[in-house]
């Protein structure tokens, strides 16, 4: 059952952020100028309600849907300890990409038979790491990886589950960054070419390595649920023929993330119940073509990340210099930037930037929210609407939850922020800020 | 002194990079693959003997051809204690732009008379550190610092030295990214339009203030002579006007940094020399403008970061993962990426990538190296033609002493590198790697 939300003028299609009755922003339950006030700026702040809300109706959807198989979540868009737990509790499997979310994850007790480990070049190391910690399942995505797996399995033992990353070549509408099926794309063995059956004839010549199934992820930020449908399609037609060719019977299929979310007017409002309807939509367009091909139910794995934390997150900052340039520009700068949020200078991002204190004022100016890093491309927001402000208001930007903490840095030496859950009115230190002693421990 | 360096098949201007007799890569004096064993990879290397060199041809630059200045490290472009130590012995002064790098200035005893504060957005937290500490100069770039700077300096009872950030409207060929003195920049106020005066005008109001002279910088990976000279007469002339209007002397001019570096074939090779000629010929330029407008010859700052760093520095990498994709791309992964050089993906920057173990061999390929992030967009370089590779061997990527390490993040929760100084054949540690304990240190 989806935990309840407080009633108010609503900000966002979930009802995590609300106008309270004194125009001020409020983020589960709390003022977000208590927040500010308490933790200080630059503020990453995540509703943990939003998140287990989200949770809890995807683990429903593909119940319903197809009621055999698990969300997992793909932790590189937003990994820590706590973010684990929760994901935990509410029963979702994790996806990681390197040793150190792996280590997060092992260090919470996270059942590493629901860890899924990825990557185009997952080293040595951490295929050791890896198997040695019982993680459920490695998706393979080179031919040197399957000896290395190989190697340390016949050492220690043992055998190890794997599914294969194929390429649908289904091109998705977004970022060409954030386009992973592609054709020339650095994941994956292609459908097309004949490069994913290749691999899979390889791979059962292997004794230690159990082949489980197919994995493909078409990309990000994806709205339109025809490219999740296509790529179901890719994938049966796939399956269907190495089962005729090799009569091999899958029992796993991972279709990966991509599920959009709102930052920009450019983007879609997606509410919980659109959400759900992609995750029926797959279910329902894969039991189809496994019908049509006669092929017998896989365990079916999705693994949203951003549509989990993206939204769930803003990040608070006090304003700071503003430079008013006759007739050009209008510059507010924030005492954060690209350091704790690079998205603009990476990908041109656009983001949704209010007044915390004054959230539906009358519009004043337009502002380039300029970050603090002496940078020119430091920049978060451009065009950005705003009612009066004047230096020391806060300004929340939204849908901050993903790939900010994550892909923070400290850039001029400037230190990474802390990260602040709120739950129904409480909030608590999730991740504290780093402090100028972290910035020189290694420093010898 | 310049020190000596060795002979042999040179790989770069300043020859700090060679090729044995084995056909190996070595810097310092030191096989880079003996490095890369010792250290592991991916592994940030510096040359010392080259950042020294530079360092003593641009302090020998400055004074021969003016005679009354300093050189003026900028710490942005790579910054740890062990780089504060060697620019400190070598007589250079440094700037700083954020408390981070304050903060490491101090802690190896920097003196802070020679330090220079900058940022478009100093929050007081960074103001109130920066006047305790007696750093030498604040530059001051919005109205409300004055207000800032005079509160704090009243409370604690002293007055500071201010620069004042101008733009003189240069628009040198460079990134739009890093082009600071376009008219819309957020940086600095404008000549052009009448701010810059104003701005002047206001700081005499403050008595705890005193206005030593003008700032500006006009971009980054400048090779234009010109581009610098246009700047001095911009200056000169705006100083002429300040001096005729308002009676002031300046005591300082500050002209910034911008000196490309050497990346790759879009870029020029700048030798030493031509260096020395880019300061020469801004030496000339400013006594010739001064003498023309009869005014007094002020201490001239210089501040060049890149250039100081930039190619002394190269990053070794471990080949993982090969993959063909048949008529379209040739993959190689490294085991680093975008987490420890970002530039690609922020700047679609060029790098000059080499086999460290067969530097001069016959070209086999053209391959894209892509790192080991879970994203499409970790590129490290594009198009290049290497000899025969296989996994495990050692690629150089050159020029990454700058921008590199200082903008690292944990994305993907990878570790940051270490950054191992050699010279003259030895070689140590200046900045460990970072463990998997430090990526958790500040989750709760």
């Amino acid at each position: 059952k989806l935990i309840k939300l407080s009633k108010g003028n609503i900000m966002n299609e979930r009802k995590t952020l609300l106008v309270n009755k004194d125009n001020h922003l409020e983020i589960g339950g709390i003022d977000t100028l208590s927040l500010a006030k308490q933790y200080g700026t630059p503020l990453y702040v995540m509703d943990k309600t939003y998140v287990k809300n989200v949770c809890k109706s995807y683990v429903s959807a593909l119940d319903k849907s197809y009621g055999y198989g698990i969300i997992s979540y793909a932790s590189k868009a937003f990994c820590c300890k706590d973010i684990f737990r929760t994901i935990n509790a509410e029963g979702l499997g994790i996806d990681v990409v390197s040793m150190g979310e792996l280590y997060t994850a092992l260090s919470v007790g996270f059942p590493s038979e629901k860890i899924i480990f990825h990557g185009n070049n997952k080293t040595c190391e951490e295929l050791v790491y890896a198997i040695e910690n019982n993680v459920g399942l490695i998706v393979v995505d080179a031919y040197s990886e399957l000896d290395d797996i190989d190697k340390i399995c016949s050492q220690i033992g043992k055998k190890q589950d794997v599914l294969i990353r194929v390429n649908p070549g289904v091109e998705a509408h977004t970022h060409h960054y954030i386009q992973t099926s592609k054709p020339d794309s650095k994941f994956g063995f292609s459908i097309e070419n004949g490069d994913a059956l290749d691999f899979i004839k390889r791979i059962l010549n292997y004794k230690t390595l159990t082949l489980r199934g197919l994995h493909c992820h078409i990309g990000s930020q994806i709205f339109e649920q025809k490219s999740f449908i296509i790529a179901v399609e890719k994938m049966v037609d796939f399956y269907a023929k190495v089962n005729n060719e090799l009569g091999i019977e899958f029992d796993i299929l991972d279709l990966g993330g991509g599920f959009g979310i709102y930052y920009s007017n450019d983007d879609k409002k997606m509410s919980l119940d659109s959400y759900c309807a992609f995750i029926e939509a797959i279910a329902n367009s894969l039991k189809e073509n496994l019908q049509k091909h006669n092929l017998k139910k896989p365990y079916l794995i999705l693994e949203p990340g951003r549509s989990i934390v993206g939204e769930a997150g803003i990040t608070l900052y006090t304003v700071g210099r503003i430079k008013e340039i006759k007739g050009l520009k209008n510059y507010l700068a924030i005492d954060g930037g690209m350091f704790d949020n690079p998205r603009f200078a990476l990908y041109q991002a656009k983001y949704t930037v209010k007044s915390a204190s004054n959230v539906n004022g009358t519009i004043d100016k337009t502002y380039t929210i300029a970050g603090k890093c002496c940078e020119s491309g430091d920049i978060i927001a451009e065009n950005v609407a705003l009612p009066k402000i004047k230096e020391g208001d806060v300004l929340a930007v939204f849908s901050t939850g993903a790939y900010n903490y994550s892909m923070a840095s400290n850039y001029n030496r400037n230190c990474i922020p802390p990260v602040v859950m709120v739950e129904n009115g409480k909030s608590y230190v999730a991740v504290k800020k780093q402090s100028l002693d972290d910035l020189v421990r290694n420093d010898v």
